[in-house]
């Protein structure tokens, strides 16, 4: 294996101005990374391609050589089976005229000789270059299992050949090569290092745009593919990112900032420069308010500044509340001033396509270190500070989950739930048009942050891929990550050249690429919102097993539903402590699990049944469901409730605790009640409940630190 | 063809005392179903074999002949490819003593000697009994497909060939068949009749437990079953169920009494005959209520009477509110009263395993004719004629949907949400243990039923799918049907003999039923509830065309994603409409779909836009993404939207509206606002108010009413 063979062969093909590489040139990069391919060799006439069938044995295949045929199959240029001498004079013959058939124009260079694979199971090994995370490769079962059914996995390259093995194990036909119908396993090993082999070809390459196995055969005593296609372009220019320090350093100041300058403050009601100073002050900030406006000496009972550079002291932090056009002559004068970060309210940017404006403003940040927020942003909270550096209301709901978002809308809805659902909040940032900060950075922030202990990030795209997965990477090993994907469904496949490249619907890389990076993916807004505030809210379990204590039976069926749905594991309960539940519930009632306590019960039997759960420690989380009754009605059951969870942490056994309280409109109060004391509690649901316990055990699977 | 042929096989097994057919047998039983088996001949020594070899013709297969091997292969009693006399000899002796090797005892009768099939594509047909809904016909692709992926659909047995047809379009793989990479497709007419022969074989013969063709061999020129395995039984007995019009007129009296008896009233608070009493008096029933007691003179200010039998007028219902010991006697002198229906509150019964007290009970009603609701129920409203006929709470919220529940808990959630939500209902009905009344004479009364629109259903199980089938197919053509199955994912697979009961998961077959009663299923509590709002509140749309009006660009991606994720079409706005819009809006918002106004307009911009997509007949469904700004507050926001839907209306334009808002804690009281003048309005969600729509969608395509 001599690997640094590929790099004359690639700079060859770009030289003289092609994409492909010819199937030849495509075998030996191959065999430099130790990829099998089928044994081959080249004949530019039909006696040399009967000599080379003989040395390499029959049968063989006969494929068209031509830079200009990138589809041979299409071209009719791929003859198989060929048994003997007769057969493949007769074949080089057809495969060069149906060649020229095709494309009249066409430089043909002979054709190669393969040996035929000899059976086994047909896979696809692939990889290409995505826009967001680089290079990525592909795994799947081949030919109608990738085509019809699309059953492919991605994951970012390179990976080691043990993370392969678990790809091959992601797909859902596994079960296909692990020896379906009394079939032996296919050769895992093999398979694995052809899949990290691809990944580490086009890491080392970057030149290598797509590639594609197809097929690889693979049996359980080896895996060999029989065609490679390579396809070479351009190298996308690596970002530069400051360095974790800097942005660390930066984004210190930008939270803890000792002063906040408003650019274009304003003294007149409805005004955004007027709200972010309003916001400011309403919202309790600490330090200095610098007001900057050129025609006023006051605004709001502050003096005000002609210019930022007017300002006495140090400025960390200036609010832009200027028209678009005016924002790099401001910023400008920001550097000058030394300012730390540039919270860009303004619109009027790239998302108008004001590209060149955008990018003339970063410019000017680059010369002088500032970090830039937005543009097109409603600005951020940071409560710990008491900063409302935002145009919209002022904000205290003080907690630990911090949250991001791309849109300003999203953003406002953050700021409702977590207001009206007791969701307690540390930071809300806008990132709008990421000019220059985006989720990477904040993660950076927040992973020392010790206000934050949750984080929840509603993104359309993310710049930077790579920074983003190795950020969140760390992060989530520390601090639960929930990330909202928006954009999910409408962009379908790309147009690709390869196999690869037509599967790699965006959606899939970017699942593979949350996936790696250890972050919960919400479904939907909904989900971000109520898994965030289960993260902050609820402990973290010890342990799988989930017991639900219900007053409905039928709540206990449903909640079961959602508890197979969301994959949380319902406990078999050992018989002692069935016997135990039993003495508690009516003849009527049923233990196991849902402990079903029944629906006539007083809240005595909802609190010896909860404390029994409580303080058994091999039950590890527990769902309630709530029924209604006048003999325990909703508030009752819900101090109750707050009443054990209070006995049990002060006996040391702390565990998560989520309700799903149905009744009449009481239940509502009840579920507010609840959820101030630290349990998520949902009226007339019974899905939600289970979801929101079931982000906090995807998390805590996460960081390893869940026993068994 | 001779159908009559199937009957003595299937009896000679069964006096037998046979649960299998032979091979020839069930190759027999297929032929007088024009199911194409593989050309078979039975042999009983070595040479008999080749004599039926050389008749068929070379190459065949040998399958080991015995009643006591069920399967074949197992046992090693199975040899194919055998390509000469000499072979077929060999194999004949190996198959003989492998099947003794493998039970020493087992009888065997020779072996079956078969024309090996000659390739094509492999899939699987079957049939099996399920025990809610009789005969089910099964089709898959089969081998690793069927094995590995379960990818196979189930269909109510008998099917046309042209349900057949639609059938196999089903699986994921269809493509497989259809042609991918280039092949022809199967002979989808051959296939489809095959799949409609076994399910109308297994209609025929109810005896037959459950039946695999596999594998079956199809290829473009036709289908051929290489294996046919039956398995036969007891036949499961028909139900007896009343005539549709003695269901409807005995339905009718109970939800339009001229009286209600409670038998087991109470003058003491707490007790459940006090609070029926109670509730049918405060909801404000119109008839006379005749309190049973046989220890009071007057209950709660009514005359009560020692039995039923002493009431002087005619008594349409009666409640229980007594022990479960005591129904039986007391339903007896219902009986002799002429009472209708009894609403038997009480538990007890066959729930806590008292199976004997529900059947006398039951015994008892059959005798008299009386219905029976329940028992282990919370009883029953009906808002038109104000009856509170529950131990609940008394319940006004009067409107067009009729919901029933398996359990009191989702009862009650349906009383609370309704109440919360402005969700106006005309009935909710414990159904409980469902000793006779059940959805299908909910189903049989609800459709002509004035007062009821949309109809709801929590099911746990369904008593008798036949009769739930055929009534929700006719009625929901009339009336949206929306049904949650509870118990959904707890149920495996069954234990059974063929691989079709294996793969016969009860949820996939339920799934199968409701889609063919042409009900739309929700999958949550949450759903059931939102869609039954949505379906009441909305009007009919007209067409695929939804159009999304956004304040916020991110709540439009969102909301974009989850159309896509509900199968709503996002209408291409056409040139004309897409520039009236552009005029509406600022030039840096978007027009196409989403439309977004961009978050900084007034109330107008939204006013003007929303009636411009109202206006225009191409527009056929809205969905309103609002952001919260100072400039167009929530509360501006949801009375506009009123204002110009009233407008629209009164100009004919009637179209369904439904809205996400996100901003601060006042766009709840907007959705409120927005909710009671019927727009389905959510407060921080925009998966929400989509999946209500589109479960409109969904009915009125179900409908056939959906033009193009």
């Amino acid at each position: 294996m001599d690997r640094t063979a590929v790099r004359p062969i690639v700079e060859r093909a770009r030289a003289e101005g092609r994409t492909n590489l010819t199937a030849a040139e495509a075998a030996l990069v191959c065999r430099a990374y130790d990829l099998p391919v089928v044994q081959d060799r080249t004949a530019s006439d039909a006696e040399a391609a009967v000599a080379a069938a003989n040395s390499i044995g029959y049968p063989v295949a006969l494929k068209i050589l031509s830079a200009d045929i990138s589809h041979k199959s299409d071209a009719g240029g791929i003859r198989l089976g060929l048994a003997n001498d007769a057969e493949v004079r007769k074949a080089f013959a057809e495969v060069q005229a149906n060649a020229l058939a095709h494309d009249a124009k066409a430089k043909l260079d002979g054709v190669l000789v393969q040996a035929m694979a000899t059976g086994g199971r047909e896979v696809i090994v692939g990889a290409i270059s995505d826009p967001t995370f680089g290079k990525v490769v592909m795994f799947g079962l081949g030919g109608i299992f990738t085509e019809v059914l699309r059953d492919v996995t991605f994951a970012l390259a390179p990976v080691t050949p043990e993370r392969a093995r678990a790809m091959i194990s992601e797909i859902r036909g596994y079960q296909i090569l692990a020896g379906a119908r009394g079939e032996a396993p296919i050769d895992f090993d093999a398979l694995a290092k052809v899949v990290s082999g691809v990944s580490q070809l086009v890491t080392d390459v970057p030149e290598i745009a797509e590639l594609d196995l197809n097929p690889v055969f693979v049996s359980p005593t080896g895996a060999i593919a029989v065609d490679a296609r390579i396809v070479v372009g351009e190298v996308a220019p690596g970002r530069m990112r400051p360095e974790r320090d800097a942005i660390v350093k930066s984004m210190q100041r930008t939270m803890h900032p000792r002063s906040i300058a408003v650019i274009g403050a304003s003294a007149e009601e409805g005004k955004i420069g007027y709200s972010v100073v309003r916001n400011l002050l309403d919202g309790g900030f600490a330090g200095p308010i610098y007001p900057v406006n050129p025609r006023l000496a006051e605004i709001q009972g502050l003096k005000a500044y002609p210019s930022i550079k007017d300002v006495p002291e140090v400025v960390d932090v200036a609010v832009f509340a200027i028209p678009a056009a005016l924002v790099a002559g401001a910023l400008e004068q920001c550097g000058e001033k030394g300012v730390a970060s540039a919270i860009l309210i303004p619109s009027g940017f790239a998302e108008v396509g004001e590209k060149k404006l955008q990018d003339d403003m970063i410019a000017v940040a680059q010369k002088y270190g500032i970090r830039v927020m937005g543009p097109n942003i409603y600005g951020y909270y940071y409560t710990p500070e008491s900063i409302c550096a935002t145009f919209c209301t002022p904000y205290t709901e003080r907690g630990s989950v911090a949250l991001s978002s791309q849109s300003g809308g999203v953003g406002m809805a953050i700021v409702g739930y977590s207001r009206s659902h007791k969701m307690g909040v540390s930071a809300i940032v806008g990132l709008g048009n990421k000019s220059d900060l985006d989720e990477d950075d904040l993660l950076e922030f927040y992973a020392d942050d010790p206000n934050t202990d949750v984080i929840a990030m509603h993104v359309e795209d993310i710049k930077d891929g790579r920074a983003f997965v190795d950020a969140a990477k760390r992060v989530s090993l520390k601090k639960p990550i929930v990330v909202l994907k928006a954009g999910r469904t409408a962009q379908g496949a790309k147009a690709a050249a390869s196999h690869t490249g037509a599967l790699a619907g965006t959606d899939q890389i970017y699942d593979a690429a949350l996936r790696e990076a250890g972050v919960v993916r919400a479904r939907t807004l909904e989900d971000l919102l109520d898994w965030s505030r289960a993260l902050s809210m609820l402990p973290t379990p010890r342990g799988e097993n989930v017991l639900i204590v219900t007053g409905a039976g039928g709540s206990g069926v449903l909640l079961s539903d959602s508890c197979t749905d969301f994959g949380l594991q319902l406990m078999t309960v050992p018989p002692d402590l069935d016997a135990a539940f039993k003495e508690l519930i009516p003849p009527f009632g049923a233990s196991g699990n849902p402990i079903d306590i029944t629906g006539g019960e007083p809240p005595e039997t909802y609190r010896k049944a909860i404390r029994l759960a409580l303080n058994d420690d091999r039950v590890h989380a527990l769902i309630l469901g709530y029924w209604h009754t006048i003999i325990t009605p909703p508030m009752v059951f819900a101090q109750l409730v707050t009443e054990v969870l209070e006995e049990a942490k002060a006996a040391g056994k702390v565990k998560p605790v989520v309700a799903s309280l149905v009744g009449d409109v009481e239940v509502e109060e009840a579920c507010r009640y609840l959820e101030e004391r630290g349990v998520p509690a949902y009226p007339y649901a019974a899905e939600r409940p289970v979801a929101a316990l079931a982000s906090v055990y995807q998390w805590t699977r996460r960081t390893g630190r869940m026993p068994g």
